[in-house]
């Protein structure tokens, strides 16, 4: 029988109190938030507690649906950030101190206490990975299960179809167009925001064809992408490229909707899709998703991923902010479209001589 | 061996040419139709050439797409109709001459060839029907399979759903509402035009909440009616519905997207759905349809309908629509919401002392 007392007793800590930054939401945004609604402070890090364990965060994700949660609206698909309260996000980082037979110090792990440098909870927030899996532990945070499942589990992705991703340089659209190509799309169409994005989706994706959503009316440009219409489209953004795609869709064409990006650009509801009767008449699906759903496909999805990777198939797009103090502007950059691929911020400077990103 | 020779001989027809009334597209409509687009003249009727069939239509079927065939915009489901040519339509007949030996004279058909008095075709175009199925040859003509298929294919409907069906008081909507009733829904809410129509949902067809859209914000009305939300939603009609439905749709909803009446009244694409982010952090699927992917459900379908209808389960409601002349203003009427119910027009007057309806 495995014996846990000889891990019961909480090690002691010496020194003076640990402290660190962390972020908390000053005030709920009436309309857009900006960088001002989010207010960094230093704080003493409490140490863990029998059953706890404290983690030295190395790198939190940054996702568009923050600007949600800090807004607060009905029906978010995750609590809302509350004011005075620190920020919630996925984030990666590395055992210190353990009072929880289940970690140990030195242990690589994932959670959900991001924008804070340190993290003390009870041990079940935290989940071990395999800190060799991936070249940086950066890559544990959102690393395309969401692009997956939306082409293969939503919009049943099949050999030969025609797949359109917008918002395509981002995290989820330049995976999504990436794993819809090597999962037998064939043809990959993506749209961004800038001529440097078109490039680099043509260029470093190995996007088919893309374009400039600025650049002219988006049904004509995607009817020029996608002479022979569209099977799937993994739908970023919603508002006039969505009814682009509907337009242009084929025959019981199908639409995973992941985000909404336009709306939280405009801080409004976007005005939707245009023709239903087209819906109708082509017999489409528009099926929204979430990642909730579908979190039993995160073993399957790891393992192809890896061995993509590996084999050099893949492009990881990353972009790294340093330092959580520049992390309020930065989540605003990113929904704003400044970024490509995934985008983190590094808490926690790698040691000289290391490189972890 | 059968041998077909018997019957290769077409018959002998004797006396006068037989004429009969049919309806022209008159000219195609730049923008909302009138009745003055489509022209009702006598035309000669030809008899059956060897291999065709001449039927007497009893009843045709006026149906909403009507209007957009006519107007002939992009991506119909089914062919436009052509300036100068009859209009078709389904319609159920009687055989009173044949010249091929799959049908007698007497054979009770279902067909397309509707806008007509009297079709002649080769037999291959006429569907020889159950005259003592239904207690009147009209019920042969769109009896519900929209609305089952609609449910249980795209919607899924599942035992203890809460169902709202907008256009409720309509062929489709009144259906679609009892139709989820007996297969297990909770509650079944409809929406009409006028309060005589939401006092006919309550009163007649059993609905357990109805509304009239003119009545305040649709948004206000659906609440009230579902207070613990909508699982499925049978759509009709896009616009401020849709959108209303969308708000009030709980987790994991299904909207059968069945037309767009909106866009057919006025003339143009609705604005659709508008917040696209309640369909993901929902993960609602809207799923447009038509019958044509769905005609396998067809004998199934007949047998619990007549079933319904034996056992006095369900009410088919129809509204009667007397003489093909009465048929062009029978339609925009329709569209405008006048009648409720499966609406036909009669084509042939019943012989005295027999009642077809």
């Amino acid at each position: 029988m495995k014996s846990l007392t000889t891990n019961a007793l909480p090690p002691v800590f010496s020194g003076p109190p640990r402290t660190g930054l962390e972020a908390r939401l000053a005030a709920r945004p009436d309309g857009l938030p900006t960088a001002d609604h989010i207010q960094v402070v230093t704080t003493t890090v409490p140490d863990p507690a029998p059953g706890q364990v404290l983690v030295r965060n190395l790198f939190m994700s940054l996702d568009p649906g923050m600007l949600l949660l800090m807004s607060g609206g009905p029906r978010l698909p995750m609590p809302r950030y509350e004011v005075g309260q620190v920020l919630y996000g996925d984030a990666v980082g590395e055992v210190v101190a353990s009072a929880d037979p289940s970690l140990a110090e030195g242990d690589l792990v994932v959670h959900r206490l991001g924008w804070r440098e340190y993290a003390t909870a009870g041990a079940e927030a935290f989940r071990r990975v395999d800190a060799d899996a991936h070249p940086s532990p950066s890559m544990h945070l959102g690393f395309g299960l969401v692009a997956y499942v939306g082409l293969v589990e939503v919009a049943r992705l099949r050999p030969g179809d025609t797949v359109f991703v917008s918002s395509a340089a981002g995290a989820t659209g330049g995976l999504a167009g990436q794993i819809a190509r090597l999962m037998g799309a064939a043809r990959v169409i993506g749209s961004a925001g800038s001529p440097e994005k078109v490039a680099h989706l043509t260029g470093t994706l190995g996007f088919d064809a893309a374009f400039d959503y600025h650049d002219g009316p988006v049904l004509d440009r995607l009817r020029a992408a996608a002479p022979d219409g569209v099977d799937v489209y993994f739908d970023n953004v919603g508002g006039e490229q969505l009814r682009a795609a509907i337009e242009v869709m084929n025959i019981h064409g199908r639409i995973a909707v992941c985000g909404a990006l336009n709306r939280q650009r405009a801080g409004r509801p976007d005005e939707g899709p245009g023709d239903l009767l087209a819906v109708a008449a082509k017999r489409l699906t528009l099926r929204g998703f979430t990642l909730f759903d579908h979190l039993d496909r995160a073993p399957e999805f790891g393992e192809r991923f890896r061995g993509w990777l590996r084999e050099g198939s893949i492009v990881y797009d990353e972009t790294v902010v340093e330092g959580l103090a520049s992390a309020p502007q930065a989540l605003l950059d990113l929904v704003g479209g400044r970024y490509t691929g995934k985008t983190v911020v590094r808490l926690t400077p790698a040691p000289a001589g290391t490189s972890v990103a």
